[in-house]
């Protein structure tokens, strides 16, 4: 029986909903996980509202076998996904004395003063794991199957180093682009849907691209073949070679989207 | 009375989950919608699954006043939106013949055959509203108060110069930012939440940066006010100002974030 472990991705923040801000944290989430075996099946992008994240919490870590959130656990008042979280498991929440330590640690370092706000970020929920933040000291946590994280996308990064050893990933889902510049999605429609529908065990997706060469616009198509059964994907990326021959295309493997 | 007008984003497909595509759609839409009174209240990212289309678009229908998707109906066996979004709302969908006629017109202008994928493309619900697309003709299409729109970004610009006219806004909420290079968010973050709570009807929010400065790297904060009341923002941004000047920092106004 193959192994399936699943994921949402929780991104609170009213200014990813205003588009004062783009959110890159979804996709190095999404790219870290998937060679572990765990794969993002959801996404939601939710305000500052402390009942929404409760919420929106406890949904997401009854359906999903790991949740990760971003935002919300810096020093200013605006910051409340720390308390939201801790309610949403029932657990009681305070300064807690080792995040306090790396924090007091980390600032008489550098000349900066431990003060309220400061201390907030030392506010952890009864029973949960730090998870360690190298770029700022300000540590995530962890509780239950939920991962809360930093919305800054390089300290983000940073806490997912300490994460991926956490984690008991199933069997993970490989996948193959094929490119080919000059072909058309409407002109590959047709003998794709064939190939999927004779393939059920692989996800096919097709996905025009336009791209600048000289003083043209190229356009073109990648098609991405995706399995648990690496066999299956190679075959397929064969079939998708062929189909794009059919059509006097030439098949480019793009390795930096595999 | 202030009318209120709120707004979800359901952004379609795999290539979204997977972190092969960075989305930006969000961004574009939510600062295309602020200036007309409509705000952003939450967003979620879906797989390619019928059943998973049906219930959310049904879900955000029903909690916001206005719900745009993104991706999923262009000519592939993957693009499953439209029929979807019928479902949702129990409409039949078929090749429509004003679609059709646009997308003929289109391809016989361009040495482009029309086939059974482009097809795909003229399938709109019954009673569906087109969305025109200037970029590549194929349409997006509104049914009640949901706005069907394809997922290439350069396409879903075009497809919302079809949709503003068609909206009725409420209050806009206004926004202001200040910044400030070498203040801190755990300097500020006392007399912040100070002003949070004196302006109940502000919206405050603390975003800490790091830019390139010459060959060292310069932090900082930028700090917003929002409101649907211009002149609370406008006293507010001054009540920020003082709080980075009494921290030493020196505030400067950032244009493109307002």
């Amino acid at each position: 029986m193959v192994r399936i472990v699943t994921a949402a991705v929780i991104m609170i923040g009213d200014e990813l909903l205003s588009g004062r801000t783009q959110d890159s944290n979804l996709k190095t989430i999404a790219q870290f996980l998937n060679p572990l075996g765990v794969e993002v099946r959801e996404a939601r992008v939710i305000p500052d509202i402390h009942e929404t994240i409760i919420a929106t919490v406890r949904t997401m870590a009854e359906r999903y076998n790991y949740v990760f959130t971003t935002g919300g656990i810096g020093p200013t008042h605006d910051d409340i996904t720390a308390d939201a979280v801790a309610e949403a498991f029932g657990r009681k929440i305070d300064v807690r004395a080792d995040a306090r330590k790396i924090l007091a640690d980390w600032y008489a370092g550098r000349a900066q003063e431990m003060n309220e706000g400061r201390l907030r970020m030392a506010r952890i929920p009864d029973g949960a794991e730090l998870i360690l933040n190298p770029v700022s000291a300000a540590p995530g946590f962890r509780i239950a199957n939920v991962f809360v994280m930093a919305g800054v996308p390089a300290v983000m990064r940073g806490m997912l180093e300490d994460i991926g050893h956490r984690l008991e990933g199933g069997a993970v889902v490989h996948s193959h682009t094929v490119r080919a510049a000059g072909v058309r999605e409407g002109d590959i429609a047709a003998p794709l849907a064939e190939l999927a529908k004779a393939r059920p065990d692989v996800n096919f997706g097709s996905y025009p691209f336009m791209r600048p060469r000289g003083s043209k616009v190229e356009f073109g198509v990648s098609l991405v073949a995706r399995s648990r059964d690496e066999d299956l994907v190679a075959a397929s990326v064969t079939a998708l070679e062929e189909i794009i021959r059919a059509q006097g295309g030439e098949p480019e493997v793009d390795p930096d989207k595999d």
